[in-house]
C-alpha cells in the first residue's frame, strides 16, 4: 500500500491553491470545538474545488467525461489519511484549506493540506488516493493527472 | 406526495419493536447535547434493525434477494421526516428507539417512532417512505410489506 | 409544545432571503443521492447566514453580545423539524436554501424553507425553535427578534 | 507536538480489547462504500467502550468523577489521527474495532486500532490524544492512566 511521503508545510505560500469554507454548528462537539472528524469533509471539499479550478470537476471524473470518456468513470478513493490538529477550530470560523498535489505514480497521488484561520495554522494533513474504476477496482489515473502534476 | 398521517404515541407499549443504541460523542454539539441531525441516523438504524428482525434485512431488500428477486433491488427512499424534540439527549445516553409501521399503500408506508432514555420520552418522529427501484424510480412495495403490515 | 404552523411555499419569490451552498461528496449515500440527514445541516447553515445578514450573527447571540449582553447568551434550540423531500439532490449540486421567519411568540419562532437546485424545488421544510439560556433552560427571545419579525 | 509512534498490527490477537459495531446506511457514500470520515466515529466509539470496560467511563472522565474529582473534568483531545484504508466496508457490515493503548507520557497517550470484518483487516489506525481541562488547556493525565498503561 502507498504510504504518505509528503510533508505539509505550515506556510500558506507553499501551496498553489486555497479554498475558503466556514465551519458549521452541526460540526461542533460538546468540547465546544469543531469535532475532528469534520476535518475530513473539509479536506474533501477543498479537493473537489481544486479539481474544478483546474478544469477537471470531480463529477466529470466520476462520470468519465471529456478526454477520459473511453476509460470510463473514475474515483479517487482515499487509501490513507493523516491529520495533525494544532489548534482548535470553532463554530463560524472561516477556514482556508490550502493544498498541493505530490508523489504521483501511475495509480496513486498524494495531497498535502494546511488549514488556517485567523492567520494561524490550525491543522495539517496528508491524504493518499488511489484511482479506481466504477466497480472499485484499481485503475490507472487519467492522463491529465500525470500531465498536470508529473509522475514518478 | 404522501403526507404523514401517523401520530406517534409517547407510550413504549404502543410499539411492537424497540432498538437500543448509544449516542456518540461525535454526535454532540457545542450546546453540550446531541445535535438534532443525529436523530435521523438513529431512526434509520432502528428501521434497519426492525427489517432484520422480521426477516427482511435491508441489504437484501436493496439487492433484490429472496422472493422479490424477480422484481430487482428496492430502496425505501425517505419522502418526508418530522421530529419533535421533547427533551435533549446527551453523550453516552442509552436510547430506546421504538417504532411501528402504518399507513401502507401500494408504493408508500410510514413509520412512527418514540425515542426514550432513562424512562422518559425524548423525541417522537414520523418518516414517510416511497419504494424506488435501483434507478430511483417509484416502484411497488415488495409483496411482503403488504402481507406484514396490511395495505390501504 | 409548539407545533409547526408555517406552510413553506415552492416559489422562491415568497422568501426574503436565500443562501447558496454546494453539496459535499461526504453527504452522498449508497443510493447515489444526498442523504436525507444532510438537509438538516443545510437548513442550519442557511439560518446562520440569515442571522449574519440581518446583523445578529449566531456566535454573538450565543455569546450574549450587543444589546442582549445583560440577558446573557442564548441558543435557538430546535424543538421540531419537518422536511418534505420532493426530488433528490446529488453530489456537487448548487442548492439555494430560501427561508422566512414566522409564527414568533415570546419564546419561540418558526422558519419555513425552500431548497431549490437547477430551478426546481427539491425540498421544503419547517423548523420550530425555542430560546434557551446557556444552561438549556427556556428563555425569552432577544428583543430584536420581536422587532424584526413581530410577535404574536 | 506528539507524533504517532505506534505500529498497528493486523492480527486481532495483538489487541487486548475489541468492540463490535455495525455500519449505518447514513455512513455510506455514492461509491457504495462506507465514507472514510465515518471511521473516525468508529475509532471514537471503540475508545469510549474501552474506557467503560476498564471502569473509567468517558462521561465520568469529562465530569471529573471519582478519584480525579479534585482535578476537575478532563477531555482526551485528539491531537493526531492516521488511518490506512485497506479494504472497503459496506452498509450493514459488522466491524470489530480492536485497540490497544501505548506511548503514554504525562500528558499524552496513543491508541492503535485494527478494524476487521468478515475475518479480514479493513483498516488500521493510530490516534494521539492530549489531556485537556474543561477550558481546553493542556493538563496532566488522570493518575489511573499511568497506572493502567504505564508512562514513559
Amino acid at each position: 500500500m502507498a504510504r504518505q511521503s509528503l510533508q505539509p508545510s505550515r506556510d500558506p505560500a507553499d501551496y498553489p491553491f486555497a479554498h475558503r469554507l466556514r465551519t458549521r454548528f452541526a460540526e461542533t462537539d460538546a468540547m465546544g470545538i469543531i469535532h475532528h472528524a469534520a476535518y475530513l469533509a473539509y479536506l474533501e471539499e477543498a479537493r473537489v474545488e481544486y479539481l474544478r479550478a483546474i478544469g477537471h470537476p470531480y463529477h466529470a471524473v466520476r462520470a468519465g467525461d471529456g478526454e477520459d470518456r473511453a476509460a470510463g468513470g473514475r474515483d479517487f478513493a482515499v487509501l490513507e489519511v493523516s491529520v495533525q490538529f494544532r489548534k482548535p477550530l470553532h463554530f463560524d470560523d472561516e477556514v482556508d484549506v490550502s493544498l498541493r498535489i505530490g508523489a504521483v505514480t501511475g495509480t496513486t497521488f498524494q495531497v498535502a493540506y494546511l488549514l488556517s484561520a485567523g492567520g494561524e495554522a490550525r491543522a495539517t494533513a496528508v491524504t493518499v488516493h488511489g484511482c479506481v474504476d466504477g466497480r472499485g477496482r484499481p485503475a490507472r489515473l487519467p492522463a491529465w493527472v500525470a500531465e498536470e502534476f508529473g509522475a514518478a
